[in-house]
């Protein structure tokens, strides 16, 4: 028996058999709806509101009494008996449109200065060549006397080759447009293609396409290739986020679901094409003279893209197939350039070390520098590389998603709505700045960080993360324990009162906890400590609002001179448009990616110890953190 | 309106459109009719016999008013008016099976020694690998593990490819192969591809195929990679002769004609296939195993096979699209071995000179030698090659297809019923061999020149090659002017005599004296005369039953001691069985054509002049061939 399920606000219905649950009815729709543990009932996100029809829930502590009262269920454990009516509330929604644009493009997709200048040389070229006809003096076959031509202009290369597809066109092309073409040269691996013949001249016109896929965020740079500059910035959401919000859950997706690793790899490819589109509509540019495409991210997001199997990447001894991939013409996934363009992939290092992390490094120019730097990528996995021009090593922790909102009762991504930086005055008001104009809705990683810092500072929450229970600040006793009410109801988006409980204060130290001690466990490791960094590069969306004073507070950075941390943004993506611009960084990155080693952490007994070490605010071990203890005393 | 065709003796019945050849007919029904001009007129090769309907035939001085009588025509002038009967009789069909076996494949398709050895380093390797499954001590990614049990085994190239087909599958193919995986390594241009993985150890099946594509005649040779043994021979006729005998007809039937390129793609695509079914049935290969092809062939034949545009072969100033063309995958053009598996082709020199002469010349080894020798391909072109290890320059002169039978009133291709060799002893008999066991049907190349050499001897012809009209010998008045009738119609398999006219001799004259002009007219060209000559290579099907001697005779050979000619059978497809076994082999065919430099002989004034003084028998000039003019004087 097949039921219709018709979703609200979005006015979408859709048919689904008896007995599904309504997330998946959602996904069948095309409705977004939050999800962070993939819809194993864990996260409570897939809060949605039964309006009309016959459903069966499976318990769950996630909801109060009053909220299954008024209808509210989690998606994810709630199947359809019946027709439906289902509101998807504010808070489940993806608010806006896909494609971020105006202040968040920029965020998310901003041109960082690059730190290290490379010979601009482009991994795409197009030659313009103006070739003598043949004649019985000079009869030179017609490839021939492209590469003679392509020569006499400084363009030879030890491996060149060209495919059938352009051989069978190539004798009428050439005579057709007067001896007078362009060709494009593409760097492929060791070798160099000649990607294209074009009659005449279009050399002026040649852009490439820089892509940082995020587990969460994907965000696309057009640049033009002949003069390097970046011509505009794409950013939107990761829309694989609907099969799970990290990568294990989107690999389990993959694993189990029928088709999951065909629908995880169309969903960012569709993704991808949006971005590309939108960027040369903006810009006006043709399509088919985007000739490369070169993406970043972590090694799940890149098999995603190539559609690799990813389900070795999660199970011990996580195997990925492939660190350094193959360019491929993009249009062998689908990807919507000029039909011969090319696709590379930044290499990366492991399975949890991606080519996001390269290109960050190579961003930083730390794996230039003299000097011991600390590199950190703040993401749903918090990535630490250490070294210097001689050595990096490399190390991941699962920070879980509380930076971007997820595990966190009022937690959202950094979009409108969220509050990205909190106060709370010495006379105990608290002062917030929400992104874009409306009411708070909920609260993002970076406000998140303020708000735990703000508290501790005031004194309404202690060490350990709990709530203190003297009736100060707005604490109140709810279903899940205490709770601090940072919104109230009637100054929010959402109706609902913007609160911290005591388990999402648990969930974040939890993650702070991760990356501290990942840091510091690497680099003791190596017998090194913080004190011997020069400097902290901090990579990552959220590295463009961090308070670092307020994350050395709560031990989440090391406490260390302010002046030693350097924001450099998205690296992944600057990294990836420098690879572009450039063989010379690209050969860098290439040679820094098998340069690093990487530790591991999930089995190292000491990263354990410092993790618990790491769970207190700012650390069990106060000498380490001087400058916080000087500020906390000060407050008090 | 549409007529039924039907053709005897095939019973094959083909609808065309009132109006259209009976030649077009043929073709559309898959019935083999010789023609040697493409369908203009010219050759007089395509006699078929209306046996009922109406027809109208363009007049034509080809056909006797006796034979116009018995319903001759020639199928390319005859318009279909009315269903039709007619009769391809056995003059102008194809005898026997397509592909030929036994002593014929041998012929065409014969192992010649290899004269250079070469490292045994095939393009196409397998390798077993036993890798240890990865550990968190040793997480390499799949494809590294691969790479580096590779380099362990010693096979490490600068660069390495694979593709993503391959990188879909490979996480679980290791699994479930416990580790113990077959990579298939294939040379591709200065890069070696990964080309296929395939679980536990094949390596004991790799296997490569050489085939030589002759305008008229197709071999191919089934190689074990891993010995070097060559498995089995096969050749067929080039079903491209339905198209037209020489490449000039075909090209023209390229431009000319409807999917013209295309036919001729697929027609040689076809004649491969069916060559290498019949190899790996014969040898009990699995086609899976083939994992290399490796081509050589006249520069029009390649670009045939690939389907590039050949138009402006004969186009002055003469130019091909490619002489070195790409590594491709064999499926791309519709060649059936393994999917993944590749195509190479031996590189040419020129529109003229292509890989079927440098894969000659590397097969001879005269490009190693310190002493100057001269190459001779006799085929429908004539090419010549004259040079040593320092240089080498090449010319090609058109033959014209006498030597193949074509253009000769009773000539024929050296097939079933062919006269191979002619004696005519002191007392005036006529002695002949022909080839297989039937009565004699015409006369092929090798017959020809014996015929030739002996008539003069016995002076039935003079030096000028007009028949001695003193009533000596078989000789009679015949509509096309004078003629010898070599065998009577009563000792004939078509009940015709068996004649050679004077126009024949003049046709023949043009031919030996085009190869033996081009010959000398390079010698001169670089100041050298025949006597400089150390050794002179002689290839070709055709060179198989070469006598030296009459080749003197008659001036289509310098007059040199016997001993300085070597035949070396099939040049090119021993040359493309060489490559194919080893890299370094490749390598040098790639660096000779590189040096190898053409000289135009179609332009130069001393070769017209040349040809001039070699239209007599044995030349103007008898000081150069003073042993057959000592010859002659002992027969008189």
């Amino acid at each position: 028996m097949t039921c219709r399920v018709r979703f609200l606000p979005d006015d979408v219905e859709v048919e689904v058999e008896r007995g599904e649950t309504i997330l998946r009815a959602a996904e069948r729709a095309g409705v977004y709806v939050n999800s962070i543990c993939g819809g194993e009932g864990l996260c409570g996100k897939c809060r949605v509101i039964v309006k009309e029809g016959d459903v069966r829930s499976r318990p769950t502590a996630l909801l109060s009494r009053e909220e299954i009262r008024k209808g509210y269920c989690l998606a994810c454990l709630t199947e359809v008996l019946s027709d439906l009516v289902v509101e998807v509330p504010v808070e489940s929604r993806l608010e806006g449109r896909p494609v971020l644009v105006g202040e968040e493009a920029v965020r998310f997709g901003r041109i960082s200065p690059k730190l290290v200048p490379y010979k601009h040389d482009p991994l795409s070229k197009k030659v313009f060549l103006e070739l003598p006809p043949p004649s019985l003096e000079d009869n030179l076959s017609d490839l021939d006397r492209i590469y003679r031509g392509l020569a006499g202009k400084g363009y030879s290369y030890p491996v060149m080759q060209t495919g059938l597809f352009n051989l069978k066109r190539l004798a009428r092309l050439l005579r057709e447009s007067d001896w007078k073409v362009t060709v494009t040269l593409g760097r492929r691996g060791g070798t160099v293609e000649l990607v294209q013949f074009e009659p005449g001249d279009t050399s002026g016109d040649n852009y490439g396409v820089a892509v940082d896929i995020g587990t969460t965020t994907i965000a696309a740079h057009l640049v033009d290739l002949n003069t390097g500059r970046t011509l505009g910035t794409q950013a939107r959401y990761n829309s694989q986020i609907k099969y799970g919000e990290d990568v294990i859950s989107r690999i389990i997706y993959a694993d189990n679901e029928e088709d999951g690793l065909a629908k995880l790899h169309g969903s960012v490819v569709k993704d991808i094409n949006d971005l590309i589109g939108a960027l040369v509509e903006e810009a006006d540019v043709h399509l088919h003279d985007v000739t490369y495409l070169m993406c970043a991210g972590n090694t799940t997001m890149i098999h995603f893209l190539l559609e690799m199997d990813p389900s070795n990447i999660r199970r011990e001894p996580y195997i990925p197939t492939a660190n350094s991939v193959p360019v491929i013409r993009a249009a062998e996934v689908g990807i919507a350039i000029n039909g011969r363009g090319l696709l590379g992939c930044v290499p990366g290092v492991g399975s949890y070390v991606g080519g996001d992390i390269t290109a960050g490094i190579l961003a930083s120019g730390m794996h230039r520098r003299e000097e011991l730097s600390l590199y950190i990528d703040m993401g749903t996995n918090g990535e630490v590389v250490l070294g210097n021009k001689d050595w990096l090593i490399c190390c991941s922790a699962s920070a879980g998603p509380a930076f971007e909102g997820g595990g966190i009762r009022c937690g959202m991504r950094a979009t409108e709505g969220a509050i990205e930086k909190m106060v709370i005055t010495e006379d105990g008001r608290a002062i917030w700045k929400v992104i874009g104009k409306g009411k708070p809705r909920g609260i993002c990683g970076s406000g998140l960080i303020d708000a735990v810092a703000e508290m501790l500072k005031a004194g309404v929450i202690n060490r350990s993360g709990k709530i203190e229970r003297d009736g100060r600040w707005n604490v109140r006793e709810g279903e899940d324990g205490y709770e601090v009410v940072l919104v109230p109801a009637e100054e929010t988006g959402t109706g609902r009162d913007i609160v911290i409980t005591e388990a999402d204060l648990a969930t974040f130290i939890r993650s702070k906890g991760a990356i501290y001690a990942a840091a510091n466990t690497l680099m003791s490791h190596l017998g090194f400590s913080f004190e011997d960094l020069d400097t902290v590069y901090i990579s990552g969306g959220f590295g463009n609002y961090l308070d670092v004073q307020n994350a050395i507070l709560i031990g989440l950075l090391p406490d260390l001179p302010p002046g030693k941390f350097k924001f450099i943004g998205n690296g992944s993506i600057t990294g990836a448009e420098m690879c572009l611009l450039s063989e010379e960084a690209l050969g860098e990155v290439e040679e820094l990616a098998r340069k690093m080693t990487y530790f591991e952490l999930s089995t190292d007994p000491k990263f354990m110890d410092e993790f618990s070490l790491a769970l207190f605010l700012p650390h069990t071990n106060l000498e380490k953190f001087p400058s916080a203890v000087a500020l906390l005393e000060r407050r008090r």
